[in-house]
């Protein structure tokens, strides 16, 4: 890695923080530079523009997401124990200390959903092939018969989301300290009922 | 309700809107007085704030949800019947015209859990209490004998609050065709779960 792409993933890195706490829209070319004490003309020699520094925000957090939950998880037995390690290295991922506004896909999804243009395109994309990679886990557990062979995986990975979604939501905004607890537990209940003929 | 209040209303339902589209963040005083074509210094004299006015949106938007999804279900008897009207009251407020961007509370929990003041506490207090509500309707269904004794009415209420932030995340942000097919299928699992032994 030279030094123009180490600095380059520094800034993205500073830029996934800020996402997560303050929003998509407020990772600008101004106040990144403000925050990295960096020249503006040195981070639009990186970025062009604020659209493309949010796309690129996205891309850096999507590859870290993959090299901290989906390849670890990969490495586990196919089926439930693929699936349970998923679980947990997501569950590890909302908490991690570069994300101190808790996961920045969370955030950007509802910060998105409304506007049009490049960053939600990327994060749709991103949000549509996780999703696909948990009924892809889910069907390795039908295949390695720890699911029922009726299983709707594209449903699971529906609820599973949920589980996360109501996770983020007490531990970030009501602040329950049962909220560990209780993801894990829907998460039981969702593999419970996966196995159940 | 006198003139000045009916103004208020008018003025609050439109925040309320905004909200849900542009975030809370973006519902201030000079904007809405741009799209309501008011005077700053009239809304000014209604919410002396920013703050102030956010906090009353969220209310305003409170009191339209218990008019519009709780006080219907509490016509419902007591147990699962009132329970699945909650629901269906929930979803078709999710897709209500007055919340262009999708339920207002939704768009402020990932929007307000890294803020601290009054708007954050407002919303908090107003989550906590329907998450008790949802609790409290679970409970009746124990009472009348549809559920399980052993139900964790708590649980279940946090689990259901899942099904509907990834109801929303499918709808709004992935525009998926089968969100509500997928929200009401995550419901029945729910239910036939707090009604097994």
């Amino acid at each position: 890695m030279g030094k123009g792409e180490e600095t380059r993933q520094a800034i993205l890195e500073r830029a996934a923080g800020l996402a997560s706490r303050i929003g998509l829209e407020g990772v600008t070319i101004g106040r990144l530079a403000d925050e990295l004490d960096l020249s503006k003309s040195g981070l639009f020699a990186h970025f062009n523009s604020k659209e493309a520094l949010q796309v690129q925000t996205l891309r850096f957090a999507a590859q870290a997401f993959i090299d901290r939950v989906i390849r670890p998880a990969l490495k586990a037995p196919r089926g439930e124990p693929r699936l349970r390690a998923l679980f947990k290295g997501w569950l590890a991922w909302a908490r991690a200390d570069v994300m101190k506004g808790g996961c920045v896909f969370v955030a950007a999804a509802t910060e998105l959903d409304d506007r049009d243009g490049p960053a939600r395109e990327e994060l749709v994309k991103q949000q549509r092939g996780w999703l696909e990679t948990i009924a892809t886990v889910a069907r390795t557990g039908v295949s390695e018969g720890h699911f029922k062979a009726e299983l709707d995986v594209e449903q699971f990975a529906h609820d599973l989301n949920g589980v996360m979604l109501a996770y983020h939501h007490a531990r970030r905004l009501l602040r329950d300290p049962q909220a560990d607890a209780r993801a894990r537990s829907a998460f039981e209940a969702l593999v419970a009922a996966a196995r159940r003929q």
